[in-house]
């Protein structure tokens, strides 16, 4: 058992007058932050409070890049070329990174959102590509994503500290993959569920699958999502269990 | 008479499929470059190139920032506030400074674009929120515009490095400020005539203005435009007329 | 004391992902929808639900054009030209009559957003190049706004019919312009003052001033926004005390 | 043989102080214009401008929709789903249609650009939406693409007229589809070869593919690329040419 694990969500979301999720509340409970950089959500000055939350929470700024869609909220695929994931990724982590330091902190690590996520995951191109534009940025810099990903061996090759995250509110199948939406059991929003899940996974690092089985998740960083409508109470109830077993909730990067 | 001055131009104001100026020439002509930061124009592929162009010429990279408007081209006043200009400013600048990285560079000045520039040296209020975020960014980063700008007031009065710069295709007035396009004279597009113009700005710290009287000019830049037609005939002119002088074409930052 | 008068809301101003107002309740309450067109808010899907939206509580569609900033949420003034002006406009119109058509309906009327509203009263320049395009549009469309604005001069001088609005939550002051924000009495969120303002309004064709005096408001419309906390408490108890009083709500278009 | 023919050319690309292409030599040359509606390319004055072009040069207007992707000109597939493309092919048409009625003329065709383009001719349920969208808007409105498209089936279905091209300086392989850029062959920018194509497939309803075998391209209309560096030399031969053999240039629509 590990005496410490990372919390960590999608939050800074919002984009000019348009509010998603209670920042408030999550910047008090996660130890990382992901912070979109003003490509699929985020303006500057929704980073800069975000930035200023992250320092008054004592909480890790975590770059948050994702495609270039806003009405997309970057959730769907776009056929991006290597260069312009790489280029669009250094714009985005310098954006927060600059804007940060007016917060006086700066980008702690990077984790990519949405279809640019799920690409990383899948594409050894993307993700050679993405890892690439982080190494020139700052090979100190952790990346976060999930376990058995294309980024994870890019990150590897490129002697990148790579981060791993399950996820507490979603079901896995047996191969490690997440159970798609709309299956019962694929979102998971009880948060006494979601705690014990969360428990789960930091104790032995491994959750039961839909059919039964084990899947390995040995990760640093427990993933809760920030704008669903009882995303605070999840985060509450995954933070409560796990410093009542005696987990510290703290920043992997 | 001095023993060196910069030219400085606006480039890598195309954005995607759009192309403007012949940067390639124009990159071998300057000293410090311009470079927009994805709000008026300029998207990551386009100035990671711009970044690249000024490495492989030896020029300095500055950000060009600009009002969030691509299809007005940064030229439209827009009612931004305090809190909005500092903010879109540290995006910008972390943006370019980002991409910089991946090209072997970093952004050594700022200067702004279009109608924010215009704004920077009217408005008090403006010029102060600007000045402050670039001191949170980097106080060591100089910024560049026109002399007698409240710009200028805010940079000395927060110890930041002013660079004052003139225009050798614009004809000025006896107060200094620049005579309104339309004007006969207010547009310089003879290269000899440019040439002049530059080599009696660097010489004699003044120029003369339309109604005869000499406007003093005391400026460590010439600013070249870079997307007109005669831009690169212009910038031959006048580099070397100032070299033929002896005077040496140097970045100011 | 009118047998009629039309209520009219902002709606149809989410973008994407990001969702504000009920909109399905405030549609319930309304006559004249002022749907956003993609330019300050409303993606082309929003778009389309509300048209439906307005087919299903049959209520008049009308378009509510702004500038293009989205993250300003068409709140800041945006130094456009004339032609700007008219063509953005006549764009932002067919786009929302074009996406009408697929719920059955067509655009019944026009009423600017935001900084552009406010333009659209003060300045004769810009009130003509929208008017203008409005007529090219279609001569027949109604163009809603205050009294005493430049905008109704431009519509009666082309022949166009103009609808004059009031906001039932907000103060006046004595020449007939709303009361700065942040003044006392400048904003009303209690029900019960708005419904009794609006009762005012409409029965009188004048409201009280801060100072006492009446100020003529001889209007074919009230105006309720759509995304306060307290919208659909105030849009209700104002549509309940005109019926109360015999006045039915009904489309000015 | 046929006593007329369409050319079509995408024009009106460009976008804000951005420019492409030489739309004055092309709108002279070519009988339809598929002009770009806001989201790929084409800014609302652009709109205005190319409206005005087409009335000047008695052209037919086209609707040119593409992708909400400024930054890749339209050109990268995004994953947008039957609503989204649906809802923004309304708005764009829409968007075009209120524009050209300020210039005396309206949308008379449809014609995809880029990536959607691609999707439309492959993809069934993209082809079905985009149809269903179109007969919403007018169902008199036709629509212009390749042969053996799902687009054409779609349009079939829903009794719409579907108008096809071929394009005369791209080399085609033997199942109709054409080369791959980059290959020998793929790309003819030499005048007369591009002449000789246009003649021979007005001629016969046929091209010689790479592999010497004939390709049925029983088309309405040759499309003419009008942003390459020789554009204007090809249309003017491939009108020339047309014109000398007794085939008139005429819109499709």
């Amino acid at each position: 058992m590990p005496d410490a694990i990372d919390l960590n969500s999608d939050l800074g979301e919002s984009f000019g007058a348009w509010r998603v999720g209670d920042d408030e509340a999550m910047f008090a409970l996660v130890s990382s932050a992901n912070v979109a950089c003003g490509y699929h959500a985020g303006d500057p000055v929704t980073m800069l409070a975000s930035a200023r939350l992250a320092v008054r929470n004592e909480v890790a700024l975590g770059a948050h890049p994702g495609y270039g869609d806003l009405v997309g909220f970057g959730r769907r695929a776009l056929d991006t070329s290597p260069a312009e994931i790489a280029a669009e990724l250094l714009a985005q982590l310098g954006a927060l990174d600059g804007v940060a330091r007016a917060a006086g902190t700066r980008v702690r690590y990077v984790k990519a959102h949405g279809a640019l996520y799920h690409r990383l995951v899948a594409d050894e191109w993307a993700a050679h590509a993405f890892i690439e534009a982080v190494a020139a940025y700052d090979p100190a810099l952790p990346v976060l994503g999930p376990p058995r990903a294309a980024l994870e061996q890019a990150a590897d090759a490129a002697g990148l500290r790579y981060a791993r995250e399950a996820f507490v509110d979603r079901g896995y199948v047996a191969d490690g993959s997440l159970m798609p939406r709309g299956e019962p059991g694929a979102v998971v929003d009880d948060p006494a569920a979601a705690a014990d899940r969360a428990l789960e996974i930091a104790e032995t690092g491994a959750i039961t699958a839909d059919d039964g089985s084990r899947v390995e998740l040995p990760v640093d960083s427990l993933c809760l999502h920030g704008d669903t409508p009882g995303a605070v109470l999840i985060a509450l109830a995954v933070r409560s269990a796990l410093e009542r077993s005696g987990i510290a909730i703290e920043a992997f990067a």
